[in-house]
């Protein structure tokens, strides 16, 4: 398969308000946008270097995937996204080689994304999503 | 400060021998080469997206700060980089903003580069480094 880029860094926050400022104002990276994303029972806020974005991911509610992670970790790097040129390459390539991928199929995502991740016990540690790009 | 790009996402294996494959050989991200760094007990494995690079650290011993993680937090995600166009002008505004540098004077690190950390308790939970090209 072929990486292109970091595309984003995704940093489980427990507020958006307390915790978006430093990578706003004090590191100064340029705001994209924030948007709920009901289905992921997430508020994203996009902060992008221009070369990677960082993603930061506040809960929803109490039950969702970021809300879990914060009680089992607490606060931090949650995933780390990769853009591949052809993500249906990647994954088949990925399960021929017996790695643990969570979407077989792409679901579409943010900004019609096509997106997967790969299970952290296939990377030693990491959630690692894989991201192509409609454009 | 001005961030120019996610340089790097450092990542503590317990092996690289036994993790690094997954990174070169599945995601096929290129192999830009292996340090030991006895100043700070790692042995580093460096692959570039080309736009990114993700940095694998193994220990060299059992009191070194990657041990410590890895004790504390097991595998994953250790830090995050960015680089910046000054690291000085940044450690100043970093500092008058009250934040928690690590280096006051930035440190010099692997082919020149000029080095700081921010600590996770200034950023809610993630260990930023940041990084100043020297060419």
């Amino acid at each position: 398969m072929k990486i292109i880029s970091i595309e984003h860094i995704g940093i489980a926050v427990k507020s958006l308000e307390n915790d978006a400022p430093f990578w706003k104002h004090v590191l100064n990276i340029s705001h994209r946008g924030t948007k709920i994303l009901e289905r992921e029972g997430v508020t994203t806020g996009i902060y992008d270097t221009g070369r990677g974005k960082v993603e930061l991911l506040e809960s929803l509610g109490d039950d969702s995937p970021i809300a879990k992670f914060l009680e089992k970790h607490g606060p931090g790097v949650h995933h780390i996204c990769f853009e591949v040129e052809n993500i249906y390459d990647a994954i088949t390539e990925l399960l021929d080689a017996g790695v643990d991928v969570i979407y077989k199929e792409p679901k579409v995502g943010a900004e019609g994304y096509l997106v997967t991740f790969i299970h952290p016990k296939s990377t030693g540690g990491v959630l690692v999503e894989l991201v192509q790009n409609p454009d």
